[in-house]
């Protein structure tokens, strides 16, 4: 890359006004946002962020699976294609992938999402799509050539209201019709949202780019957690993304009134998950410091005061950096959810949700971000993401890497989701420079 | 009691046909009934006992409360009243029982309920209410002439579905206005059952019988619980209903992103919760066997896989005897959910949402259904009843009494609610007998 582009910054102040207008769309008046997936709040953020492409002179573009992007043709000269690879931790064949007849510049891509959880923050997925959007503005207005062309891209329902990471696993070429057939959002939830927003579910499984087209994928996102804040670094660099598995685990007793059957008579669906949800926190605390596990709902049947609980179900999940932890901890959990049970004369169901795997961040675009930090004269500190991510569906096909920014209190999906302007602006130099090293070699 | 009647008994297969019949009102197909109080299903119910009572040429009667009665004038003469007491168990001011101008004949009072817990059996209720119209049958039948006038009725929300011992708390005397205004079922549901069924909040208020007119009341019912079966007995006489108290407990922690917050900054609700239901039934069963607890209900916020829970609401109530162990029990389970609550990092608040104090039930009626059970030749034990009757109402303005009859597995509340139909005839014939014992007694 050439000396003359060092001296570059975003703008702080559009970056913030954006940040401000942005904010306002599903406000909850406690700081935070709803903006749900394809619901009107989400879908006038949409309306509003193409707005401002289009009045920054970037080319609007959406495609068939709702990702809405701002394009910016700054590569020089079309690159020569090399023949697309299979990447070895992808098991999907592509069609659209096959060798192009004709040359084609690689696209790297800078983004986020603009959905957010129920009652979720204003930092989450926003704060990555506007870092995005201002790198293309002063690359634009600065009419830097590089060797890649950039998409400043919003990826439709990373949150999962829907689906959950569903514009990259089009884009990726992972989705599946039977992903739409079952979503984790209801069936009825999914129609109602695609027809919201005007989108057409086969468009979805026919969205995947041709995979000489993606040339890397960079995101800023806020850390979710309090390990920036703890070591005082304005930057973490993603080393890897967690592997999630969650389970529905049923535990079923018998219904029997609560005054007259005596405690030792009962088989209490209660008792056997409650034994469970203390043991998940112990086996992690105790065998898995690297790990988290989280028992986030209990349904209660038949629920009444005066009835001993026939079935509890549990919805839980568990999160492990690395393959080896991640195999190790499912079993451990899973044997201990066995135990409980029998321990209290109880059946246990257990229904298998789903699993994305541990999947560790491109060495060279880590290598990227490291080089801008420290051409930013920025300290930073590599970090394990406990959350998920859409660098996950594309690590399969191109080169990803993740920027993270320090969270006040660890808070996030909570309106008191607060990130200090000044590490946002940090966050956005990072992109730009990591994104001026990426785009600027043709086979990055 | 003359000699003439000792050789009456009840009419097995009239019993039978009647019981029979009640059970397809609400019918669930799995042998159970749902029949929650004021539903369609129970105003059938209801409808269809109106029926019977005509047919029989008994006198139909409704209250203010809408308790249900067949009523048969069978005392020989009015009696003198004596002045009305206060019972020293009723901190109660009735209007309506002040001294009387015109001398009134008691009544007592026979039955117990139609309505269902919600998906609940076929005996729970509807046994007492069909027993009672058969004793009003067969006294009926042989002209048998008392002391007191004799009434079959049918309790108004006995299960509280919408208030609880609805019906009972309005006949003694006990109703007030605040009762009716936060009903445990809703006020939606309130208003809306009372007006299915046609009936007006306020004379509710105004259903207080003259404490004069209630010369006792008798009621058979399903033990409920093992120890029947266990103690191979057909009949328990209950000496005491058990306390109830019941709380809403709200654990507050903090919602936080599941992934990326580590366990040990985690302020996790559902780890209170579950120690807390987990101790209940470890301090019960140690320090407490004559009592019982239950957790039958959480509720999670915000209820995600990926959000630590910020509340856990814990929905209990706790069970015991006597006084004694009715306070200590509760002092030891909300100190538990206290110190649950700080070794997590929870808040903790406490809602109590009501208390009925352990109740003995009448000397005079337990005597009287021993005579019952030894003139007919049946083995009895004394038992304490669990769960709360509408006799715990009546005994602060006239002596009652309970005759239980054995539950196959314990089995209440639920579809597999099962008594042996000997058992039911047994329990018939020892209520007719009870009945005869007091009711030919004026001032029993």
């Amino acid at each position: 890359m050439s000396n003359n582009f060092s001296s570059l910054r975003i703008n702080p102040a559009r970056l913030r006004a954006d940040f401000d207008a942005l904010a306002q769309f599903g406000a909850t008046g406690d700081g935070g946002i709803h903006r749900p997936s394809l619901s009107d709040a989400h879908l006038s953020a949409r309306a509003w962020f193409r707005d401002q492409v289009e009045k920054t002179g970037l080319e609007f573009r959406v495609d068939g699976a709702g990702n809405h992007s701002a394009f910016l043709n700054c590569a020089a000269q079309p690159v020569i294609a090399s023949e697309a690879k299979q990447s070895p931790t992808s098991n999907v064949e592509i069609a659209s992938s096959r060798k192009p007849l004709l040359a084609m510049t690689p696209t790297l891509l800078l983004g986020s999402h603009l959905d957010s959880v129920p009652n979720g923050g204003r930092f989450d997925g926003a704060l990555g799509v506007l870092c995005a959007l201002e790198v293309l503005r002063v690359v634009k207005e600065n009419q830097v050539a590089l060797a890649m062309n950039l998409e400043a891209i919003d990826f439709t329902d990373e949150e999962g209201t829907l689906v959950g990471l569903l514009g990259s696993a089009a884009i990726a070429g992972h989705l599946r019709a039977e992903h739409l057939q079952n979503p984790r959002g209801g069936r009825d939830a999914w129609e109602q949202g695609i027809a919201r927003a005007g989108l057409i579910e086969k468009e979805f499984l026919n969205a995947a780019r041709p995979r000489e087209s993606l040339g890397g994928y960079l995101e800023v996102h806020i850390e979710q957690g309090k390990r920036l804040v703890n070591a005082r670094k304005p930057i973490g660099i993603v080393t890897d993304i967690v592997g999630i598995a969650s389970y529905r685990l049923t535990f079923i007793g018998r219904a029997d009134h609560a005054g007259s059957t005596t405690m030792e008579d009962r088989r209490d669906a209660a008792q056997g998950a409650s034994a469970f949800t203390l043991a998940t926190r112990e086996i992690v605390m105790r065998d898995f410091p690297q790990c988290v596990a989280n028992v986030g709902k209990m349904e209660f049947t038949p629920g009444a005061f005066n009835i001993v609980p026939a079935r509890v179900i549990v919805l839980f999940e568990l999160r492990a950096p690395t393959a080896d932890e991640f195999a190790r901890l499912d079993a451990a959990l899973i044997e201990r959810a066995r135990i409980e049970a029998h321990r209290f004369g109880l059946e246990l169901q257990i229904e298998f949700l789903g699993r994305h795997a541990p999947t560790p961040m491109s060495e060279h675009a880590q290598i990227a971000i490291r080089a801008a930090c420290e051409s930013l004269g920025l300290a930073y500190i590599a970090l394990v993401s406990g959350a998920g991510h859409d660098a996950q569906n594309l690590a399969a096909v191109c080169p990803v890497g993740m920027i993270f920014v320090p969270s006040v209190e660890g808070a996030s999906h909570s309106a008191r989701e607060l990130t200090e302007w000044e590490d946002c602006v940090n966050g956005a130099n990072v992109l730009l420079h990591a994104a001026l090293r990426i785009a600027g070699q043709p086979n990055f």
